[in-house]
């Protein structure tokens, strides 16, 4: 349906691509800002061997752009190619490598994450790639409010990022999510979602891959599967469901507003969905992040994750899902992850599944 | 050296205790507001399979006490019993249950947490308890504000809850913590700590106590001992040490202010700790709190975690120590914990551990 995507290189040698609809096509100018060596900044990984898990400590990024004014967004065209990001008159949907990554320099086939478990202090290079994905070139608005296309056209970017990445030497997952809203830290309110390639399994997917595996050698069957039969069956959480996808408010949730959106037939991916079932998604996603704004009449402060998996043994059951949740518990109160989440992980949730999946299905 | 508590009850059934100053008594009245019963109230745990972990629901901690006016502070001392959660002219330090407690009903000897590992939705009763420590009287000024005794007392009751708690069927874990700062969501700015009992172990402290175990097996030593002695060695992450405590900014530090208080020999609790060596931990406390608050020249906002184990198989090898931390990166910005650390759990730092223990150092 899309044709691929045209490539160009930033002043410092950052990727820098284009997705165009139908019809459309780009015309990017020669970046000619002058821009410090990206090489020189490489961030570092270091093991915690209290807890087991990587840490990443990206001192460059203490410098980062942080809320410019409107007409300094770098992410809105630069037809100058002076200004911005992307250089160029106009633009349907870009992605280009952060400047202030966290992650970089992926695609190094030397590249090995060193063993853990031994017992003097472990770090290694911060390995692998930060992308930044513009929704759409007009700097107000945000995914809620873009046309079908235009949606379908991210989702069509995503599958291509997450193909793109995943075959990158070293990078062992791939997560495409937005933050939006200054009450998540947004610093740029241009509407825009990132890309992470990390070069190790997140804590969380882990854990969730290990629930799943468990549950497999137990039941025989798909853990996630059987949860989303279970809160159809259920019916109190749902918020709503046509034949692709179901998007409800999971039985225990962490967060005041928590949404997972999974499709009805199992898929690891993006990519393993069909043109037609990408459309159904990018409606339930539209339908689900509208509705989030209506919540509290207020544009609603969220993080949206891309759960998505590849089939090595590893990640072979994992099920591709989207996770919704805002720290937002009422129009006036935000929830905070105070000393039982942050030192203790101890999740509180304020609101009841029950009453949060009611309201969301009035909408 | 310290008196034993006077118990007091609360016009709802909820215990008060006060902790007092050598020469001091404490002269409560009874409590003649007319609060609603607590036992209607009671938050549930739900077991998330997806990730392994209880969750708390605790719908009737939204309609909590929110930022009341300082005539209005449940905490400062009530003469009349008509005004405050501690009906009393004056106090030193006061522990109470929590009106809007997350865990509630500790000490029911038929208590068991369900089994996990079924294929079906699992909740339970949040069996537990939350209380609340008052620090001082004083509705302004801060823990790093109060004098040597005043600090010395708050130990001493934190020893004396933990003893309490963890005597209590049903309880796994109990955690004594301050949250501070209206950036960490603190609705009280009376200056005071929380004292949770949990009915598990919380997920944080279970994935600790599985790596030390495991570097038990590996090594035949304790994992936060080899830990401390490195990090001694190597210097460059120390803030602070005498002969019983070391202070300093962990190797894989999650948060742009982390500051880990150790004593230098392995106790499991601040109860193992002598006289001597609690005077000595109240001294490192202050220093630490006190250069905290200088290191942006305001007052910091921080979450501070006590870390205690009892001596039983599970928790033996865990090491007592305290972990400060704080959201905030510079004057003038805040760390969110956007989508990497929330979704997916990968914590990004944006501050070297170096540079954070060297300013801390210089203070």
């Amino acid at each position: 349906m899309t044709s691929a995507p045209t490539p160009w290189t930033l002043a410092d040698g950052r990727d820098l691509l284009f997705f165009s609809l139908p019809g459309h096509s780009s015309h990017p100018v020669p970046d000619r800002r002058p821009l410090p060596d990206q090489s020189v900044a490489q961030s570092e990984l270091r093991f915690d061997r209290t807890t087991g898990q990587w840490v990443i400590i990206a001192a460059s990024r203490q410098d980062r752009t942080y809320k410019p004014p409107p007409d300094q967004c770098p992410l809105c065209p630069g037809p100058s190619g002076t200004t911005s990001e992307i250089p160029a008159a106009d633009y349907d949907v870009a992605v280009f490598e952060n400047r202030f990554a966290s992650l970089s320099g992926a695609g190094d086939a030397a590249f090995r994450l060193p063993p853990t478990g031994g017992d003097a202090f472990l770090s290694a290079p911060s390995h692998g790639r930060c992308e930044v994905i513009c929704f759409s070139s007009d700097h107000t608005g945000s995914f809620a409010q873009l046309d079908f296309a235009q949606a379908r056209l991210v989702v069509e970017a995503w599958v291509h990022r997450t193909a793109a990445l995943t075959a990158m030497p070293g990078i062992a997952q791939v997560f495409c999510f937005e933050n939006r809203g200054e009450e998540i830290g947004v610093t740029l309110t241009h509407p825009h979602g990132q890309i992470y390639g990390y070069p190790y399994l997140t804590p969380r997917t882990e854990r969730m891959l290990r629930e799943a595996h468990a549950h497999r050698e137990r039941r025989g069957t798909n853990l996630f599967t059987d949860i989303v039969e279970q809160e159809v069956a259920a019916g109190s959480r749902i918020v709503a469901r046509d034949d692709m996808f179901t998007a409800f408010v999971p039985f225990a949730a962490r967060w005041p507003v928590e949404v997972h959106i999974y499709p009805n037939r199992f898929v690891r991916s993006l990519a393993e969905l069909d043109p037609v079932e990408r459309d159904g998604f990018t409606r339930m996603y539209l339908t689900i992040l509208q509705r989030l704004d209506r919540l509290y009449s207020l544009p609603l402060p969220y993080m949206a994750a891309v759960h998505q998996y590849t089939d090595d043994e590893t990640q072979r059951e994992g099920c591709f899902h989207v996770e919704v949740i805002s720290t937002r518990r009422s129009a006036t109160k935000l929830k905070y992850l105070a000393s039982s989440e942050s030192a203790m992980e101890a999740f509180i949730n304020d609101v009841a599944p029950e009453s949060a999946a009611a309201a969301l299905r009035r909408l």
